[in-house]
């Protein structure tokens, strides 16, 4: 997407210096800064602190960060390190361990001295793979957005919890990615941004992007879309996921649970845009999706620019406060009202993602 | 309640001074501040500011700030002035109007000169009934508690959203009157403490009081609650009111209606504690209840202390930022387990409320 003029992606590998180019998103909405790794461990250390974040990027992350690894040191003990080192970095998204599996699968069985540029083709591939099926997910939520913009002859009023723009993947983003293509086609959007605490993804990635593009959009406290779907201020949720289960029960930032709850109440479509590397296949029970715990001086500690402008963070309570910081929670099916995949737009459910990606559902198969 | 070992209300009247003090809420947790005030325009400035805040406190607040007003001028104009200024500071918690209705009837019809003193004396009366309400909301409370931790056998855990702790009333709270209640009989309670955004009562007020009484708890953000709920870390989910419905509808802090959904997906008792002053028996359709919409600075500014250990604010966003900030949402009756009065327990609805208050239902009375 662009800024200021200018065509990004989130990460991409410069061939130049042999690094991984990011936009460090921790930076925005304040400063807009592009930060080089040339390891496994930086790039460790920037999924960990979400210098990037959002599951389909740190599945293309991942992937750089293996060919990173495997460059320095392309042995298989080293391997086996890269690949655990980056699988730690965060536990609830599943696109971490597809990529990995992916290059892993790949490189094994090279020769030594082939196996880093096989992980970048690969990392290259999963990176340019992501906008493709961004792309397609944007068509099918645009075809939503549509229909409503036909039906009601006015802006389409979306709500979004944490970010799921172009930010959260290579490009284009999940959830927002239809809402670029209504707003690129002409029909009026108007986006209510959640702030999502305590990382407030919402407040600084989302508004960051949304403006970027010149798409309208309001900010509000994660405690006010409940209202505004009682006042008949919504017109439709669009969120994305950490990872989906094959029953269709959809991890995703906390606090989208509550948003399902209360779009179900007021009649109001809740859609998941869920890219197929997001899907876990395997696992059918959502109770078994490890729910990642963060260090609370998230909780704690708001960043911002102070009165004179410099970065600076302010301590909300005393350090001694007693927090927990979960980072995910679960949305049963029966809240949703259809996940939008690549392939399509299906009911959140093993029918219907058996409908889309029969392949992994040998037993639906006839 | 104790404040470093003596006893405080959070507003009283300071006869040496001919003054009413309170407790400045916008200082804490970081300072703990009196403020003295001398006439109805700084009274109805620390109402609009929440230097002091909840429905309770904004109720006998209001009757304080009318005697400071008549002491300075008594006359029939004056009255009207004073009366109306009070009213616009906030147009939510319904104890405001019914506050200030009480003193105006009785002063209006009295000598210029002894309208202060019936004010005062009037004032001070709704201060101490507000006391013994909340006492009595304590025991029923109490009661609540007690029955789960007996059928449970180990801590009882209360989540609670916003503060509505003593805090928020003259003394002892409302939600939290049960918990301390519960607590000094030594039944071991853990309360989840919802920070509360835009203006974190949660993790301002609602931790600092209970870590003054030595009640274990936890702050989450507000996004965390449903998670919980899920996990079956809740027993029971506690909460206050600025309005209720003479149906049982319940409007409070934004954010309320969320974790009710929640409550009621995952089978989860939801109180809300009531005095009688915070219902609106005029009001049977809750669509009339007047939502207050605060400056967005409350969403873009983040109050805390920097790491020199200075209050500040940090800008979350740039300033440019559209923002809605909804004080209030409204949790429908059928979402509520079961509201919580001086009187007693009965069911969120007309029924219930006209068994508690006959006297407001005269078509039910046989």
């Amino acid at each position: 997407m662009n800024v200021n003029g200018s065509h990004y992606r989130t990460i991409w590998f410069d061939k130049n210096r042999h690094a991984v180019n990011i936009i460090d998103q921790t930076k925005l909405p304040h400063q807009f800064e592009i930060v080089s790794l040339t390891s496994a461990e930086q790039m460790a250390q920037a999924i960990k602190t979400m210098q990037v974040r959002g599951a389909p990027l740190i599945g293309a992350a991942a992937a750089y960060g293996f060919y990173l690894g495997l460059r320095n040191n392309p042995d298989n003990v080293s391997l086996k390190n890269i690949y655990s080192q980056l699988l730690a970095t965060r536990p609830t998204a599943v696109n971490l361990r597809w990529a990995l599996d992916r290059v892993q699968r790949l490189v094994e069985n090279l020769p030594l001295l082939q196996r880093a540029d096989a992980a970048l083709t690969e990392a290259n591939a999963i990176a340019d793979e992501d906008v493709t099926i961004n792309q397609a997910i944007g068509q099918h939520g645009f075809a939503l957005i549509k229909a409503i913009w036909l039906q009601k002859q006015r802006p389409v009023n979306i709500l979004t919890h944490c970010n799921a723009g172009w930010l959260a993947t290579v490009d284009w983003g999940t959830a927002l990615s239809g809402v670029y293509a209504a707003h690129n086609t002409g029909i009026p959007v108007h986006v209510w941004v959640d702030e999502t605490r305590p990382r407030n993804q919402g407040a600084h990635l989302t508004t960051w992007e949304l403006a970027a593009h010149g798409i309208p959009h309001t900010l509000i406290v994660d405690n006010v879309g409940g209202l505004l779907m009682q006042r008949d201020e919504v017109d439709i949720c669009l969120v994305g996921t950490d990872r989906t289960t094959a029953r269709g029960d959809v991890c995703n930032k906390v606090g989208t649970y509550l948003k399902a709850l209360a779009a179900h109440d007021n009649q109001i479509p809740f859609y998941v845009a869920a890219p197929s590397p997001s899907i876990d296949w395997r696992i059918t029970d959502m109770k078994n999706i490890p729910i990642e715990e963060r260090d609370t001086d998230e909780v704690i500690l708001v960043a911002g620019i102070d009165g004179d402008g410099k970065n600076t963070q302010v301590s909300i309570v005393p350090k001694t406060t007693n927090c927990k910081n979960y980072a995910f929670d679960i949305t049963p099916s029966r809240y949703i009202t259809g996940i939008i995949s690549e392939r399509g737009v299906c009911s959140a459910s093993a029918d219907g993602l058996s409908q889309l990606f029969p392949e992994h559902y040998p037993q639906f198969v006839t």
